[in-house]
């Protein structure tokens, strides 16, 4: 292959005819992928153990990559989740008679072709394909070479799904894993709409200084959670556990503790026995290392300035020290990527000023940064948990697949 | 100046304060800036003077750059009016508590700093500068050289009110017109949150490729209005005529007339009488220039297909007949900047057609592009015609200068 732009071309067409499909017959097509998903899952998992045989199992990615029985089973009822939720497009935001009698509407539509540029995990590939679907907008879908084999048995199966319903299998592209065709992707304002970068912090910078089609950046999470003085330091023990150990490869997982120096002695040790079992290897400025050092964790090492605002995306973290609220703002407002900010605390008045002052798209208090998520806010799928402030922040699901037309209806009104 | 780093740092800083004024603080200050451009008119209109005698008065931007008393005043009731709009900052969007027992809000926020590229029009500098502190926003804001005297006569108006009230000045800075200043400003991505061009299609260009924060793009307008053959045509050559020459300087302004070829000998020729007192320049193509020739139009070209997709700006358009809906949907697909578009039609079908299929920001039928502005959809002064997707299209008021927080407080909940 040459170019894609023919490619990209044949999606722009394709997104022309899902627009006019009714919202039933596009919720249909989504019940029919997952089905389609469900039957075939054996296919998705002997492509799956090709893509796996190539990556070295240490690889921090290596836990995104794999599919097996029961992550297909969740990616199949994400789609069944994503064919009931509302769909966005269609909605009437806005309906007036303006006082010269023109009839004005504000109409939410569909965006149009969505380019999704993301890494290892390939449930993303359904994910995308459904939500993109489900609002009437086609898909381009850039995946790793990691999971080349298993995005494209998806693919392969939603395509087949789209041919038998009479819808152009141009709707859902997978885009070759050549690195030279990701620039043509970025440049082609003609035929693409939105690119969506889902991934590490250097895929997200590429895109964003490559692009000339507006993008939502997604994915980067440098988060940190604050263990204020006050607080109940056996449940913030919990907290900072779950938020770092439950599933570390993902961006809302924890990689900088913040902790007041007055109960930084008694917090710390609190949290090895959750570290234990993951033998997580600990970053620490010099006073949180001679705590760690008293009391007997191996793991440790004294932490370097490149430590913070670093996404470790494994059992690893960076810890400091900090003596006030304003020193815990201060460092996550150089090192946060804005996505998921939390403090444990009991003082009701520390705890608004972390919420309103922390610029992130979620703040927590008392609970862990890992429920940063479109399923637990209750949104369905996401396509990414924007880290930008334009159009979406937070999880990027359903409801904001659709931009707005304004459409006037008038007979004869003109400007005075 | 060496940098206008430090300066985009003290903005910076000024957004913080600004976000935690009250939204009742904020219109107070929107009204004091109000009284004061009223009561220093004659200081605006001085300055506006030595900007217009740099500039040749054929040249189309100047009837955008002057300023008398009646522009000043409509300047100055914007502002009130801006005043009196419900500020978008602070409101709960969502409000739920998740089944963990997690309360769950989704809060309106402002942006932050907010950085306006634009040219001529003096105006854009009290209208951004309000509408953004009446939503909690630092602006920074960068006009063209030929303005740069009123901008400045403005914005030292709106800073003394700024300073009287307490408020940093640096929460509305004037960028200095030095060019090499705007790169700088945008790859500023630390201190700046989203930038708006507002201008030429060259200056929307240069920012879209350059521009590492992320950007809405506004202004550029290449409009078409389609007289379909059941097209009342008299009723048309009015909504043509509005269109094309009320004021031609401004992006909703009509560029192209197609027109059915059924109807091209009787249409075109009425458009004449009203496009006489302005003596409208016309690009015909070949069919259209025997028309306007019989007619015995003097002002008259034949069109070279670099006259389709141009924005004219001034007392010019070009004009093309179709044969057929399709035929002008494909033209516009092609050549519009997604702006603005109309049909003049009786056919409800076919005006149902070109308001789905059309894709733009504002679709009209019967009536003129003239009235796509924020200020006639009832939305205040704008910011820009956004003509892209993403979080605003149409007019960008202050209803969408603000950005979504997902606030989460638990007690102690983690995710299993």
């Amino acid at each position: 292959m040459d170019s894609i732009l023919p490619l990209l071309e044949k999606t722009k067409i394709a997104s022309r005819a899902l627009a006019k499909l009714s919202n039933g017959k596009r919720s249909a097509l989504v019940v029919e992928i997952a089905d389609a998903l469900e039957k075939n899952s054996d296919k998705i998992i002997a492509a799956n153990a090709r893509d796996a045989a190539r990556m070295d199992p240490d690889d921090p990615k290596y836990d995104r990559l794999l599919l097996d029985k029961s992550r297909i089973s969740a990616i199949e009822s994400d789609a069944r989740n994503v064919s009931k939720i509302e769909d966005p497009a269609g909605k009437i935001l806005l309906e007036k008679k303006l006082e010269n009698g023109i009839s004005l509407k504000k109409i939410a539509v569909p965006l149009g072709v969505v380019g999704v540029i993301y890494e290892s995990r390939p449930n993303v590939t359904a994910d995308v394909a459904t939500l993109c679907l489900k609002s009437g907008n086609a898909a381009v879908l850039r995946g790793g070479s990691d999971a080349a084999d298993s995005n494209l048995a998806i693919v392969e199966i939603i395509q087949e799904v789209l041919k038998n319903s009479g819808v152009s299998p141009d709707a859902v592209q997978l885009m070759p894993t050549d690195r030279k065709f990701v620039k043509d992707l970025l440049e082609a304002e003609k035929f693409v709409d939105i690119i969506i970068p889902r991934g590490s912090a250097n895929l997200i910078k590429f895109v964003r200084e490559n692009s000339k089609i507006p993008t939502i950046e997604t994915g980067a999470g440098v988060c940190h959670t604050f263990v204020e003085k006050t607080a109940d330091l056996d449940a913030a023990a919990k907290i900072v556990v779950n938020a770092k150990t439950q599933r570390p490869s993902v961006c809302n997982s924890l990689d900088t503790i913040l902790v007041s120096a007055e109960v930084a002695a008694e917090f710390l040790p609190k949290v090895l026995p959750g570290f234990l079992p993951f033998d997580v290897e600990i970053f620490a400025d010099e006073r949180a290392f001679e705590i760690f050092k008293k009391s007997g964790w191996k793991n440790l090492k004294k932490s370097e300035p490149a430590d913070f605002g670093r996404e470790f995306l494994g059992q690893a973290c960076s810890v400091k020290i900090v003596d006030s609220l304003d020193e815990a703002l201060d460092h996550i407002s150089e090192f946060s990527s804005r996505h998921s900010e939390a403090i444990c605390s009991k003082n009701q008045e520390l705890i608004d000023r972390f919420l309103n002052e922390v610029d992130a798209a979620s703040v927590f208090a008392n609970t862990s940064t890992r429920f940063a998520d479109g399923g637990m806010y209750g949104l369905g799928a996401e396509i990414g948990i924007s880290t930008q402030k334009l159009h979406a922040r937070g999880p990027f699901a359903l409801e904001k697949l659709v931009t707005e037309k304004w459409v006037l209806r008038g007979d004869g009104q003109v400007r005075e």
